[in-house]
């Protein structure tokens, strides 16, 4: 392992795995015989490319050689390369259990599930969508995703003026948890302390945005 | 140009340009016409690379040839790999500004000071770091950049009990700040609106972190 903070990041936010339940995810799916199943390995190939290259860039060949299985598995399992690219970069299942509580509780709710979601998934549900900001891509679809499944989500929980400025401010504070949560572990001292105190201290801020006073 | 979002955010904080001015960089550095000078296109090229290759695959003249000029020219300016490294990839101009008020007025400071930076280098002064979440490279030398220069500087500055955990949760927010800027340009409502504005809504979960509250 090369780094401490790598897994956290890019084996991010395996969302489809926890919607799904790991029993689809057999060795016999992939052939392989390790702690990862042949459609996790998958996934995490594909998110992985998607994530660090250009969309066009990526190719059904070169997600089953980091995967170690055959194009054709890939092709069985998932379809096309968009559809692939839609069910492993899906920020939908991470956005349902985000914005699952009511306007009056959600900053404290939002740090909460954050929390319990990287530790669940192993890695930040949202953060590969900064990522993508290093990649040049005329499509852009994962931040087109991004806005679509969070910020747009997000607008529409909101009351009161200005919901749509004040949703993309809180993504934003998401996006720097997550971020900073990934680059002062594993001996930082937010790596170091309790969910209910992480929440104590960043959820008034997003509760401000929350509210809009 | 390929898409909106990617000058903001590797063209980042070319806070070297503006200690030294631009008079250094004149065409005749690096025998270019253009509108970057060869100086900037070594800088740009670098930071770059640094920022999406381990350290260890990072060449001069890789950046040389990305940047139009000779491995040569780059020695002569800029010295070792690690010179040169240091030289374009630093947070303490940055960190110089950013933390340069009084803490009863930090919080506003900070999000005026991040804006301000973004427009004056065409990019983002420390989301650079968040990138190199994704690359595996075991110096993760430009993390440790950002932890030394940003996260302790902070903490120096705040009074109070945790301040390495509320140091770690502002540097979180101007990351975040920095992220949601990127990724809802050009229309999203952020970008639509002045800097004023985003203090007042987003300078108070930053203040209350300031405060130790």
């Amino acid at each position: 392992m090369s780094t401490a903070e790598e897994p956290t990041s890019l084996t991010t936010a395996d969302a489809d795995r926890t919607v799904r339940g790991k029993s689809e995810g057999s060795p016999a799916d992939g052939g392989e015989m390790g702690p990862e199943t042949g459609r996790e390995a998958i996934i995490r190939a594909a998110r992985r490319a998607f994530t660090l290259k250009p969309y066009a860039e990526v190719t059904m060949r070169g997600i089953a050689a980091a995967a170690g299985v055959s194009p054709s598995l890939i092709v069985k399992r998932f379809g096309t390369k968009e559809a692939l690219f839609n069910t492993v970069l899906d920020f939908r299942p991470a956005a349902a259990e985000l914005f699952g509580a009511p306007p009056a509780e959600l900053g404290r709710h939002l740090v909460l599930t954050m929390v319990d979601l990287r530790d669940r998934l192993r890695g930040d549900p949202l953060l590969r969508v900064v990522f993508s900001l290093g990649i040049e891509d005329e499509r852009t679809l994962l931040r087109a995703r991004f806005r679509e499944q969070i910020t747009d989500h997000l607008t529409d929980v909101l009351d009161g003026p200005d919901a749509r400025l004040r949703a993309e401010l809180i993504a934003g504070q998401l996006l720097g948890l997550g971020a900073t949560l990934s680059l002062h572990r594993p001996d930082g001292a937010t790596a170091g302390t309790t969910a209910e105190r992480l929440a104590d201290l960043y959820a008034p801020g997003i509760q401000h945005l929350v509210d809009g006073s």
